[in-house]
């Protein structure tokens, strides 16, 4: 099956000591840094009870993790069966899909668990954690997932190891920049997770280019059944969205606002999307790659603003337009990347999180720039906004200019990252299979 | 594929502007009437502190958001996946069940909450919108998945759309009939969701009679796998459904009751059922086709009465009658209502959802019929039926009386509704598949 | 297909009259017990109102029903999804697997309510019932689904409803003395439910040993969709796994701190799992019997140390050890049990629960002893132990002495009940297949 018909040299996909040797070594990593810096936050350490007096809370309801770990744990779905199984459409690649997303994001979370932290949550040499920062690792982790979709089937489990090594460094860097330093607001991610992570992925991907992938492209395709199981994939995303983009907004109405705003948005990004996939096909056949895809494009492109007063009309105008957008982009970007630009996206995460998430930023830079007091009620408008102490005077034009410098930086942090991590991985040293035996278990799976 | 081989002449499935015409007029309908109508409830609008002031709550956790969303959840998987999920059973319709589910629950939830919104949140010109609407929004959808199952092969995903938008209006109007005027309680939807969809799909299948359906009797089975797809709806639906009676019910004990009853009676359905599966076979083997409802009929069964004080063995005796009246329903009843009366029941919702609706509506009635001030409590008595304002007079057995009239206004309108609607779908210009093609995904989907 | 090749005499395995007889002689008994026995907890109890009162709770949100709920609904779906799915890995069983598993789970779940009713929740003669005991319920089902891996494929129904009668009894009894009588810490279950339910389940089926069983051997294996349906268990089970061992552990920081724990500890041992599983191959390819599996035996082995303060790094270090025990169990110890021992284990359950759920039961035990009032703060320190009452002067060391000796009580409760049980399953007259019929949905499934 590795035997190579058009390259000189066969390659060496055997896995046996690279990748148990990077598994092993990093946990130990993990183990030893979780052993220095990471401790319980006050929410989940024992101390609570006296906690619970100085804070003047009279019951246990009051502990953040009832606020946020319903959420966290529709985020957790997305993360693992949601991506996991929407990649699962290749008719031999089931289990990389699967298996390897697992990999990555076990490894990702400890490690975005390290770096979120000292970024959001040192305090005198510890990292405290909470269910806030399970929710900020799963998260971070998803911008490698998305990533993942690019290079799906093209690389070993070693690259995607090493890519989520740097790339969970480059989102927290970008984070914190947005986040902290800009004092941007994106609580679902458009900017920080779908349009860095696919950006990101996408460069990655042109780095890697393989002129010969033509030969892999009967595998490139889907079965009846694997279509199935990426409709799993694809309804666990849609329907759990609202809390993917509510999970880390402020407790109360931008949790419950958040919530609405996405249901809204991705219900009208289903129509736009079935419109387009359908009129789009000369003989008016639907495509399931759009209704796997396109249909979530909805839920990316509210992310920054869904906690803002979008309102549902608001979310309904977002989610028609990406949905369409979307759906153009599979049908005509794609083949256009692939040929003109050399940017092979097996999962066109381009027209899934990369357009969407430029959106997302967009959206949410008018909606900043376009809030008032009036329409957020005095408190509401400063807690929205988070404009106190130094930004006690920023004005909403002032923050819709920040926002939208955000999605420049996301997109130049993508970029200049991309680049970087796709040269360490063109290294011919991680095992990656050849051209021919691309999107094909057989190379690192028993089957 | 589309050539027929019986009939004169060749049928026009192609949706090319159809499909994309329907869903995109509708979709900018939706956005027009969601910018005059729609706006944040108080619980999800930035003003929410001053609110929180003028209601004198102390703390972010009372926002309705935090009692109910994690039911909300549930409620949509079990919509999406769920329904979806188990309407996969057929070995060629996979992509159909899944994605026209998809296509006119994701339509149908934004016009239910216009629909609902006009009954029920209508306050000052604007429909004030929260956690609780988008709930709802999903059960009155989840009344025209019931109604799909009926249909199922046979319906172009135009003709699925026209359906939803009609039956989402007539729910509502039968909802506020019941819930308003006859001031019933029907928590779980025994009979606004499962009697009145149910009975609403059967007349519309009724209506569109095909003569020559035997033509496409090869596909109407399942194979190995699909069947393993459609125990994934299953599963979810009868995990869920304890969310689902319980989700909009009064906060504290009436949701906790609601669940306890759901969870009882689903479990003794599933051994009546898989009793009677195997006692109504020859060599005594079980049918997938049982397991994979009639194991439910448990949770449609105790729709009305959940939240009442039931009781846990009351549970078990509704769920245990309901799995065999749906079992024997399957084995007897389906091919009786087929072959005599002309109904063709793709999924057996007469089985899953008519009479075990009916099951639901009666019980709640004798239940409502049998409270006392001694099993509720004073306060709990009051609050149980809401007999406050003019229902402050109403008795036990006066509310069972409305109960029960509640059935027969819910099958009504069904039957009407189900006519008429039906007729309409009946006009040739919806491009519904030819007899032969019935149950194929390739008529509208790329394969 | 029923015909034995290499027996002396067919067996019959005709369900017709044995399993409808069971299935509603047993539910009818529930029904007769529950009305004896069963009524609602305070918190679920219309007279709910007045009780508030009593206990001065301002808000319905104090109802144990919101901080358990969302859980419990967790652990539903990796009782019914997680542990069906899980074991439909096999080619031809996955019927089996599915609806087995739902069957025993549907009636353990009831008879389990009245079995730790009596034992936890009986007061004035009868048993009051909340969300806290459908979860224990849900538990106490789990360590018969384990038990279930073990006899996979070789059992029939009826054997499956017997051994959860008696599995279920003998759990309540083990449940008990740990809890109650040592006064044992096992939120998650790593003695209570998986070591018992693990060496329960070896037992059994080394008294069930077949030794022709190599004529199924064809069928003992898996095909490429059967391991994708499998991962779907998988991911559920792991995903869920937080919600699990934090379901019913004390409000506040006790739930917020074992969520914490297992998550860190699952994520370890994903990737101590996929260093194994490839380092054991000759080609250095991974197994999904290894991911399907062992990557979720980091949340056996903190089941019980889970709510303690086993500290973020103390649990990368537990998940860590038991991914590679569990991996090294399915390539070494599974062929020497079965060669050597004659324990024919079907899914492997000695390494992902019996191996865990031992070094969970001592992590438990070291972490307990290790405990000091410096670390748990004086009050949390008495609340994480309970060390109240009778309790009050217990030392951590003696807690620590106790907890090891809960280990080997649950072994030899494991090892004596599961002798027994096995040897009534022995009986000629459950119906179970002939070797060369067993791992066959066709024996008691219309397929």
């Amino acid at each position: 099956m590795e035997r190579p018909r058009h390259q000189g040299m066969p390659k060496n996909t055997n896995m046996r000591w690279r990748l148990p040797l990077v598994c092993l070594l990093w946990e130990l990593a993990m183990i030893v840094l979780f052993g220095v810096f990471v401790r319980f936050g006050a929410e989940a350490d024992a101390h609570w009870e006296e906690e619970k007096r100085e804070m003047n809370l009279t019951s246990d309801i009051e502990n953040d993790f009832y606020f946020r770990y319903p959420s966290f744990q529709d985020v957790h779905v997305m993360i693992f069966v949601g991506f996991g199984f929407l990649m699962t459409f290749l008719k031999r690649y089931g289990f990389g899909a699967v298996g390897f997303n697992f990999l990555l994001a076990a490894f990702g979370i400890q490690w975005a668990l390290l770096m979120q932290g000292w970024f959001h949550s040192f305090k005198d040499g510890k990292i405290l954690i909470g269910v806030e920062n399970l929710i900020n690792a799963d998260f971070c982790v998803g911008s490698v997932c998305i990533a993942f979709g690019a290079i799906l089937g093209k690389t070993s489990p070693i690259q995607l190891l090493v890519l989520t090594l740097f790339q969970v460094t480059l989102f927290s860097v970008n984070e914190y920049i947005l986040l902290n330093l800009l004092h941007v607001k994106d609580a679902g991610g458009s900017m920080t997770i779908h349009t860095f992570g696919a950006y990101f992925g996408l460069t990655v991907t042109r780095v890697l280019y393989r002129p010969n992938l033509e030969q892999s492209k009967d595998k490139q395709g889907s079965v009846y059944h694997s279509d199935l199981f990426a409709m799993i994939g694809t309804l666990y995303l849609w329907m759990y969205w609202p809390s993917f983009n509510s999970a880390i907004s402020d407790h109360g109405d931008a949790q419950h606002r958040s919530a609405i705003n996405t249901y809204c948005s991705l219900a009208a990004c289903v129509l736009t999307t079935m419109a387009f996939s359908s009129m789009l096909q000369k003989k008016g056949k639907l495509d399931m790659v759009h209704i796997q895809n396109a249909t979530l494009a909805g839920g990316v492109a509210v992310g920054t603003s869904a906690e803002m007063m979008l309102t549902p009309y608001g979310s309904l105008i977002v989610g028609s337009i990406s949905g369409i957008v979307s759906t153009v982009g599979y049908v005509y970007f794609t083949p256009f990347l692939e040929s003109r630009l050399h940017i092979q996206d097996t999962c066109g995460i381009h027209n899934l999180h990369a357009m969407p998430g430029l959106i997302g930023g967009i959206v949410g830079a008018i909606t900043a720039a376009a809030a008032t007091e009036d329409v957020y009620g005095k408190e509401g408008f400063i807690k929205a906004f988070d404009f106190t102490g130094v930004y006690r005077t920023r004005t909403p034009s002032i923050q819709g200019g920040f926002q939208a410098a955000g999605i420049v930086v996301s997109l130049l942090m993508a970029f200049a990252g991309g680049a970087i991590v796709g040269g360490i991985l063109k290294l011919p040293i991680w095992g990656d299979a050849a051209a021919e035996n691309c999107f094909e278990d057989g190379v690192y799976w028993e089957v």
